[in-house]
């Protein structure tokens, strides 16, 4: 940086003190990962007590005083570097943590992650005991410590803005209504259009597969997507995530299925994805804020893209298939259209993450517009179960015949806040396919390679283009500078009409136009 | 505790404060742990800085001026309580911890942490490819580390001492030197007139089993002892070593071995001992220093009793031995008799934790005097690889025909300090058999249940006399209150006798007499 000495030294002072509550967070990672992973039933109690104890401490560093003086003395100088130096973008992202964090008081926090730990544990015996009863009063507290989070921002226009901010950075209720409404324009209707064919067999890919097959198999595919396993590794839990402990190790979890050959592995691709993107980030970024995606969108953007955009399509599958069947005999006689059609299979479902890529979306809106409407005080936590149902059966016009695949069936409410959870997911999508396109521009022969069984020339553009700057850039300076414009549905749209036009038959004239808001 | 009202807020506060040094410590594990079992290597530079970390921010809370201050209000209060009740013990050890971490700076402690973790990585691979000259300057590093350790603590005879202190409070080179001594004269001849008869095959033991079969009749026996899993679990680890989270999550790690039906066994049994000390301990002393063994020697009691005592003798095997052979076909046609002398094979070897109970005691004098010679200035860690030769050479007639099994074998001084960490294991074979004497004077019925695979009468007895009170006693306390008298080598050298002379055919008139010093 071309500073004067003590802004110099000012500088090597807020890399120490970033330093130490990048690696609390770290540790407070591990704690969970572990929780989630290994650690015995006997653990529980000391461990949220462990977490309350390390997010207070993360807290207390990421809110000292002396990074306040530090970011005064610094931001005159960083005005002076170019906007896409890595040390203005340094002080520009502290700042906002910073300013962000400042605002919650420390006692809040411990209070918040605490309740949260607890109603994690008790939701994962609650769910499949179908017990909403004594998660309510819980998700009730959730509720009332998310809506005093965001009355420590005054002047959003509404509570759930602050919580959407904190995980996908410019974005608010306002901003996502109308591209969420464009695109719910457009999904109903193809969604229609495609579950009014005849629906394709499945059933082919239900069959049982001793787990280390399972695995083994989605191992061999993100090794050779380029998942780093001297920097990662992956272990079993309940509900996959990505996690990770540095740049250095960034891991993923999954799960099997005891009736599905396919679930394991996609679930493994998609974690592969979110944990690339951390892989890939510059390592001269460790220890600081820029060493993280830079939202939850775009985080979500690199796991579809390797689920669905890659995972899920003709060429790749054209390369795996017959390893594919090597591995599970019992497809030996499938021909490959049959099974490229049974892993995009579209139906109407009750579960968000065994849904299809057509209507995943409508199952993340739908928690959505309800969080929005708990937080905004529009909707009880007592009448949650039936709005639940009530949306399912107007939007997908399904009813769970209960709460464990209702209002129960995502962690998210029970282990953070009620707000800001969701849109990300459908952001992802959108941001997936925008930025596959632009990949595909720059370097056509990407579908050739992938039907090649490798990876090489996406992952490299992705890590180039997308990973390597960590959170350097705001979403919407990423999505401008990689693609040359705003988020826009549109490329997602002509993906999802591309790959499904064909496999269901439609005919042009049964897709809806796209209005863009 | 029966104390005025500001007492009383003094001792509140002051388990706050206690309980966050100890989750801070617990925290710590869980990273240690971690990077000893499945932490890629990716991860190593972070996990340094992390312990490092978190090392330093558990010495500020340990030496928190605020305790001090709370100590010299609640200690006149406390010298009116009983001297074993709970309160007075907890205000006693805070002081003796207190004082001994407000002597070390907090730089120093993160140096040492961080020095310590950068070492052990270096040895994992160093050892295996035989390399002492890459950890020579690491050594040279620690052991000056470790004098400065010790300079921290003016007035002591040698500067080992404040790092004995450390793990086997009470005792000093001084004490330690004529009971080793003493031991010394009674094992070498003992060993002598053992390996002068011929020695027992263990061949049959050296068979291949997949590592699951051995884990599992490990942790079946494990289970049996009385380890509980609910509170507990069992991974993999190149150095077997047991960890605590907390009284309720108290792990165990071990490896397996490819041509060796019962290494991985008899290493489960040794971390369950270990392991269940920790998880008898009081649960309401959760949260406070009280809630850890008392010692090294205390400690390693406990793992040689369920290894050793129990796990090698005649009873348990009667009762285990036709599931050993069940679980392993290999040995159906091998005599109960046969195996029993295998277990107990006494021969002069080069590797500690392969070694038997007569010649263990020799290996880790060894270890003891080189490490206090290497503190006292004695010796220079340049010549510690010859030294290590020479002493082997004298002491068991073998010498090594590299440093991989010479003085690279043990992790201790590549993990930790040099000086403190040896002493433990002798102190612990004669506090087991001290304890197991009085056990059986107790309980005679111990070995009959045993021989019907029951462990319940032992468990129970060591739960109660030794296991729940944590670090309540001084080990010098503890050892006379379940003994009725001090420290002696006494029934350490009678069991080895009663039981190593009908085994090799000793007659009484090679028994050397028992001088105690």
């Amino acid at each position: 940086m071309d500073m004067p000495a003590n802004a110099l030294h000012s500088m090597t002072r807020l890399r120490a003190l970033l330093g130490e509550g990048y690696d609390l967070d770290m540790v407070r990672s591990l704690l969970q990962w572990d929780q989630a992973t290994y650690m015995p039933d006997g653990g529980a109690d000391a461990r949220g007590r462990q977490l309350a104890l390390i997010g207070r401490l993360t807290h207390e560093r990421t809110t000292d005083p002396e990074i306040g003086r530090l970011l005064d003395v610094l931001e005159p100088q960083a005005a002076k570097l170019p906007h896409d130096s890595d040390d203005a973008a340094l002080i520009r992202l502290t700042r906002r943590l910073y300013d962000r964090a400042t605002r919650v008081p420390a006692a809040f926090v411990a209070e918040m992650l605490e309740h949260c730990s607890t109603t994690y544990q008790a939701w994962v015996t609650a769910r499949p005991a179908n017990d909403f009863a004594t998660l309510r009063p819980m998700l009730e507290r959730t509720v009332e410590l998310s809506r005093r989070y965001a009355d420590f921002f005054p002047g959003h226009a509404s509570p759930a803005d602050p919580l959407i901010d904190q995980s996908d950075h410019g974005m608010t209720v306002a901003s996502i209504r109308p591209l969420f409404g464009a695109l719910r324009a457009n999904l109903v209707p193809l969604a229609a259009a495609i579950t009014a064919r005849p629906t394709p067999d499945d059933r082919i890919l239900q069959h049982s597969a001793p787990a280390e097959d399972q695995l083994g198999f989605g191992l061999e595919v993100i090794r050779r997507f380029g998942y780093d396993f001297t920097r990662g590794r992956q272990d079993l839990t309940h509900h996959p995530f990505m996690t990770k402990f540095s740049l250095g190790d960034v891991r993923i979890t999954t799960r099997t299925r005891e009736h599905d050959l396919v679930d394991a592995l996609f679930s493994t691709m998609h974690e592969a994805g979110h944990a690339m993107y951390e892989q890939g980030i510059r390592a001269d970024f460790e220890g600081t804020p820029l060493a993280n995606g830079t939202s939850s969108g775009v985080h979500e953007s690199q796991s579809r893209t390797w689920e669905n955009l890659v995972g899920r399509s003709r060429p790749f599958w054209e390369h795996f298939y017959p390893r594919f069947q090597q591995a599970f005999q019992v497809m030996a006689k499938v021909p490959l259209a049959d099974f490229y059609r049974a892993i995009n299979r579209v139906s109407r479902s009750l579960v968000r993450i065994e849904s299809d890529e057509v209507t995943y979306n409508l199952h993340v809106m739908i928690r959505f517009d309800l969080e929005v409407e708990l937080l905004e005080g529009r909707l009880a936590v007592k009448d949650l179960p039936e709005a639940w149902h009530a949306r399912y059966q107007s939007d997908l016009g399904l009813r769970a015949p209960d709460d464990r695949d209702g209002v129960l069936q995502d962690v998210h409410w029970y282990s953070g806040p009620v707000g800001g959870a969701f849109q990300g997911y459908t952001l992802g999508n959108i941001l997936g396919a925008q930025f596959f396109r632009a990949a595909l521009r720059a370097r056509p022969a990407i579908p050739q390679e992938i039907a090649a069984g490798r990876f090489d020339m996406l992952h490299g553009w992705l890590r180039e283009q997308v990973y390597q700057h960590g959170s350097k850039f705001t979403p919407d300076e990423l999505v401008r500078r990689v693609t040359g414009g705003p988020m826009s549905i549109e490329p997602y749209l002509d993906y999802l009409w591309e790959k499904y036009a064909p496999l269901y038959g439609l005919r042009a004239d049964e897709r809806a136009p796209v209005v863009v808001a």
